[in-house]
């Protein structure tokens, strides 16, 4: 099985499924193409805490606002699972996740020395030049702008025909000399005050429903009923349902952090808070 | 094979598939995932209208603005398909479409007795706070907020396979004991008058591409040139291309139901109108 | 496989998903379903980009404003590949490409022959109806609106399920008589002049990114550092990382095209650029 995520949207993503049908028969499986933009740590967030839902499977993951810079592209092996990707740590948080107790093997791909892309059929009036642009001393025949149809797909097949087993054995692919470029999400303090506990953090991603996700660990809500959250006093929920429809609730998410959410509606509008910003979580003596 | 359809956007779909690729080979095909929030009414009409094109399949059906309340979670049986979401009538009109002249039958899940759904590896700072928050007595070691990942994929992996005849013998689904929770589309009223027939009805949906989909029979329009739809004389065309680009018309949409569109345009724009809305039709003499 | 791409939104193409799986066991891959609507070029060059990047396969190309009109349904065999759609232009450029250097071969389909799609259950209030109404002499049992589920599915999955050398073979399918209605995408004019070169084109499409792809070929960008794009000077750069995040440039893209981009940021708002838009670029000496 191979994972697919981006945030190419569409249709990007079908010129990276047509060349893994090229080369394998592996089940394509889509994770997401809609990421937010060349945002790493948004990405590096959502993967972890999604991949580990799946089997051992090989996972292609192109976040990439570095493409056809000499950032390398990575293989990282991560327990049963193997994750295909670019240097800028958007692989590490879920590698680190997979590995458990042990470390991730991480390598580089050289490019070189994959098999190049061909697309079937006649040129277009422009279709070499992408391939002639590029073609600076030692790269390979990849476009310049496109490494997840020219590079990470292609190696993401060939792992996956390889197996987890023969990385090692692949003339392609090195140990990586150096550490990857990491990517932490951020840690929420927690501070013992006079009047009770604080949570000092911030906002990891807001989703699709709007709820405010952040890192503070939902074991904060322990014992509370209610809590101040930048200020405002807000009811602590087990679920949406526990307040009124329009009501706004703290949470703990499917994630097990704690979540500023509206039941049935925006927690990120009523809250005023999107990723990145601060939050200050305090108990209620 | 198992179909998936919910209000979820991204990523979340994606670890719903990892748990149904955890325990089953079964085909996985999308619905859709962008159905309007937590709106039961609007992904019950979009689910009746497609889910008989398919093949015989398990269907999993996740709009729940419920969820984490006591609200039950369903199987439903309906001639030889199954159907598997929260007991909010969103699975209903469905059920009796596919069921044809016989009866759903109806299941309830026993969510501590399905087998715990675990993500690989290592835990995060906060991952085993959902669970931890939610283990309430009598509720399994499911999150609160997540009972599409942690809930109905696990119960329509199980369902899909054990297979259509094996329900009766699975030992977390028990006999619905009372009547679901229905959800009825609104019938459109026919009136004769003096000066012809009348409509009087409501808008179900609005589809992406702007068409008015009302509840009114696609009948209606029979043997008419030119309809009043709200007050505003509307040709009757059998095709969009009926009427010139950009113009209104009335045709019979793929569900048979009259719409309300604008030949390459949008018609809830140029109708001033959306879900929900009142809509009269008279015939013109 | 069969591929499947539309400007359907959802949930439509499910219901096309759903006639395929009722009819053969081929793998479904989804190129996109949000192409711009109704855009028949736009689709083209898309699909022209992409396609070839399979391995050979039945493409399914419902992108159709004439839904509904005489319009022929087509089918395509381009080299190993075949491609089903309406005869407006949009499997042209795709087709020639794949063919290479052979001639496509089009055939037209006969609705009336083909198997009609039944959902299995019950009958709605008003699912007779779509059939009724376009129940016109010489038509088949396919509803007016929506042939992506009525005609091209079903033709898509017959000819998958036929292959390659046996269209000559299907009764539904016939020669076409005539030449297909063709859609060519426009080529730019190259000029030299006193002081240097000069390309007239326009802009072909703006990608997901904002990327404005340009119908000039990447070559015109060789050996310049800079160029002057519609009288703003512009540095050209192999990759986006070449200019300081949020800078302008001029680069060729993964399909060989001059684009006009911004690292990490929106090429169309910055250069006030869309599709169709006329772009004069010239060399400095």
């Amino acid at each position: 099985m191979i994972t697919l995520a981006s945030d190419f949207g569409t249709p990007y993503p079908a010129a990276m499924k047509g060349v893994l049908c090229q080369r394998t028969d592996a089940r394509l499986v889509d994770v997401a193409h809609d990421f937010p933009r060349q945002d790493v740590r948004a990405a590096a967030f959502w993967l972890r805490e999604v991949l580990p839902y799946f089997p051992p499977a090989t996972h292609l993951v192109v976040i990439d606002p570095g493409v056809g810079t000499d950032r390398n592209a990575l293989v990282v092996r991560a327990g049963e699972h193997t994750l295909v990707g670019p240097d800028n740590g958007v692989l590490l948080p879920t590698a680190r996740r997979l590995a458990g107790d042990a470390d991730p093997e991480t390598y580089v791909v050289d490019e070189t020395r994959l098999e190049p892309v061909e697309p079937a059929g006649a040129e277009t009036d422009a279709s070499s030049a992408a391939v002639l642009q590029s073609a600076t001393p030692g790269s390979g025949p990849a476009s310049a702008t496109f490494h997840g149809r020219d590079v990470f797909a292609p190696a993401a097949a060939a792992v996956h025909e390889a197996g987890l087993e023969a990385l090692d054995d692949l003339e392609w692919l090195d140990p990586l000399a150096d550490d990857p470029v990491d990517c932490r999400l951020p840690a929420a303090t927690l501070e013992d005050g006079d009047d009770g506990t604080r949570a000092v953090g911030e906002v990891l991603v807001v989703d699709d429903f709007g709820n405010v996700i952040t890192n503070v660990p939902g074991g904060f809500l322990s014992d509370h009923d209610r809590i101040v959250a930048n200020e405002e006093t807000v009811p602590v929920g087990e679920t949406f349902a526990a307040v009124p429809t329009g009501d706004r609730l703290a949470t703990v998410g499917s994630h097990g952090y704690v979540e500023l959410d509206v039941n049935q509606g925006r927690g990120d509008e009523a809250f005023g808070l999107e990723a990145g910003d601060h939050v200050c979580l305090a108990s209620i003596p």
